[in-house]
């Protein structure tokens, strides 16, 4: 560490670009870039989206430097003509562009391996502020630029998604490293599926209280809600012991809606625990559609697990593929229980797994009757002989339908797995 | 429309919430709103994002409203104890809380329709600043507040993603079009998928400068590249005109890789391709997993095109459910063009399609040798006899390989029942 940088602990986040203030892009960057940053120990502690205008890039960059010192830009250093972050940073910290002919050469080379030659357009990524650390870009055209000045520190990334994580990865969280003060900033999850978020306060009550200096959030999703316990800047020992006290005491009191752990995914749980008892699973879908196997098959080495599914859209499809029989559809409806025990059990014979999964119901926007409104899903599981259905009633859009009725399946399957009382 | 009320044509946007800086919540709310404002002709002009901190929240709506005189907060209205954005609020426009007694029966009978009463928390959800506008909130606990003072308008939502997009649909759009100038602000979009962002950009060329006073924004994804034409503050006559336009000459120029407008789906493009010749379609995944068919089951009214689909995860499935001939995957492996294209012949047998698409490949991030690196995927397309196989090779992490593979599937049998060359 050069003795004279000086530490950096608060840094705010610019996002450049009309487009993420019209709405058509969805910034899923800002939370990546938080989370990288947090776990090394700097907070961003604002975080500010401006139009492709250059008098409003300066304003929210020159008011960040003013306020905290250090800013990380993302956006506007692509080819394309709205791209204009750069010349506008290098006016504001005095730092004039000049052509940088190894940025050029980086892209040309860049370009031959995939068969092509640069525009005309790219040349003004090879546009550098005089005195600025170009951060090699192995994984696009456009470089990141890294940019001491008087008046602070401005990093730049590009906007791409993989671009921004690799530089954020590769350039930029080494550099900060060397600035830190050597606390961190550390969060750790639980996450709870099927109870209600003031449910979940009353449970925990004054345990909030207890686990003071750490803060808990409550995270609602579409999933359930996510319990987050936080250390802010403390020395890394005291974050993680006093994290994983906190989650233990958390977990105590919530009970067996929670499932896991942090980034843990429902489906890799389940995954984990049949894998533990020898088991393999197979998914018969209606409504869900593909969900339920797309979550599972998200997982690395789920196939070890999973021999697969049958997307059974169409009623003969749930007869010829899962031999439903014809008047159990007719009779009861394809949504029913009796429906979704004859799917489970054709699922489970067609891939010869010892537990499986059916979910059928109606997740709208059409087809919801009074007595099986848009939201109804049964589902069925089969542990070897054993058969069990379940009722369950959703809110929301179709996709949010979809998506915690695939929650759900996962979620009844690993309670079974595990051998919870039945929810 | 008050004759005493202010056109409102720019807004700001203030989040709150520690957890959207930390970066464990993706803030989908600010493109939502983002893009039902732009319809509505209001420009949301800066986007700032605070932790739950009274200084930070009151620092930044008290330089919206100087800067703008407009600003629309969500989150920090929720019952559990971070959330303290409504008391900052109150203060700061001088508008005292005051405990509502019909804020508080809503949610009581809200807690009774779903079995519960509301837990002691819940009581602050009824606390609204003196003078403001209680914004009814059908679909959650917490109301929105509209807040008009001599500072400027407030309007506060929750951050919960489905209260927020209710009330901002039903109780502040149509508030917002009573201070409407009458101009609107509108885009559209023309998707590509399959050609990289420079290219596009070298066959549109000198085209920008003909299509002003549009602007045009390159949005590259997972999915594709998306071309956004974008009228400002323009009568809604004009602007639609220009964008219909702007599209058309956009679309003559890039050629057949665009695939649809706006928000098209290209799985809702080939469901709509498809039904217009009477095909029925059915799927079968390995790599994929299910998201293929999670794709088309998305769209609504899907059922009567596709027919389903296998997920044939294992090996022993392909062979089982799809026919594969053992000898073809020892041979030639499970990802190669025989595999594929038995697997896509089996699965057309099976559901009686007269289309079909298979998919198989190593997604990662283990299993690639360096024949077949991590990222190779095999598709096959079947046309009623007509069987063709493609290679294709994707770059990215196990989730986005599969992203990408799942587009090229639709897109390529897009092409094939369009009568497209082949890509």
């Amino acid at each position: 560490m050069d003795a004279s940088s000086p530490a950096t602990t608060n840094l705010e986040l610019v996002t450049i670009g009309t487009e993420l203030l019209l709405g058509f892009t969805v910034d899923t960057n800002s939370a990546h870039i938080g989370r990288v940053l947090s776990d090394r120990g700097i907070r961003i502690t604002r975080r500010t989206a401006v139009s492709d205008d250059p008098a409003a890039i300066r304003d929210a960059i020159g008011a960040a430097l003013a306020r905290t010192g250090a800013v990380l830009t993302t956006g506007g250093l692509g080819p394309t003509r709205d791209d204009i972050s750069r010349q506008v940073v290098a006016e504001l910290l005095e730092m004039p562009l000049v052509f940088d002919e190894s940025v050029w050469q980086a892209l040309v080379q860049r370009f031959a391996r995939l068969g092509r030659v640069p525009a005309e357009t790219n040349r003004s990524q090879a546009m550098v502020p005089t005195g600025g650390t170009i951060l090699s870009n192995r994984w696009g055209s456009a470089p990141g630029l890294w940019l001491e000045s008087p008046r602070g520190l401005v990093i730049m990334l590009p906007g791409v998604p993989v671009e921004m994580r690799k530089l954020l990865e590769h350039e930029v969280a080494p550099r900060l490293a060397d600035r830190s003060t050597g606390l961190v900033i550390r969060s750790a999850t639980l996450r709870t599926t099927g109870v209600a978020e003031s449910t979940l306060a009353e449970r925990i009550g004054s345990l909030e209280d207890d686990l003071a200096p750490l803060g808990l959030a409550y995270l609602p999703g579409t999933a359930g809600v996510d319990l987050r316990l936080t250390a802010w800047q403390l020395p890394p020992g005291e974050a993680d012991t006093r994290l994983r006290e906190g989650v233990d005491r958390l977990g105590a009191v919530v009970g067996p809606c929670a499932y896991g752990e942090d980034e843990a995914d429902l489906a890799a749980v389940l995954l984990d625990q049949l894998r533990a008892k020898g088991l393999h699973l197979a998914v018969a879908e209606s409504c869900t559609g593909g969900l339920v196997a797309g979550r599972l098959t998200e997982i690395p080495g789920s196939s070890d697990v999973f021999l697969g599914g049958v997307v059974a859209y169409a009623n003969q499809a749930k007869i010829d593929l899962l031999q439903v029989p014809p008047e159990v559809i007719v009779r009861q409806g394809a949504v029913s229980a009796e429906t979704a025990e004859a799917m489970v059990r054709g699922v489970q014979a067609r891939f010869g797994a010892e537990v499986a999964i059916a979910v059928t119901g109606i997740a709208g926007p059409d087809g919801g009757t009074p007595e099986k409104p848009v939201g109804t899903v049964w589902f069925a599981f089969a542990i070897g002989e054993r058969v069990e259905s379940v009722l369950g009633r959703f809110v929301g859009s179709r996709s949010e339908i979809r998506a915690r009725a695939a929650q759900t399946a996962l979620f009844g399957m690993l309670g079974r797995a595990r051998g919870d009382r039945s929810p």
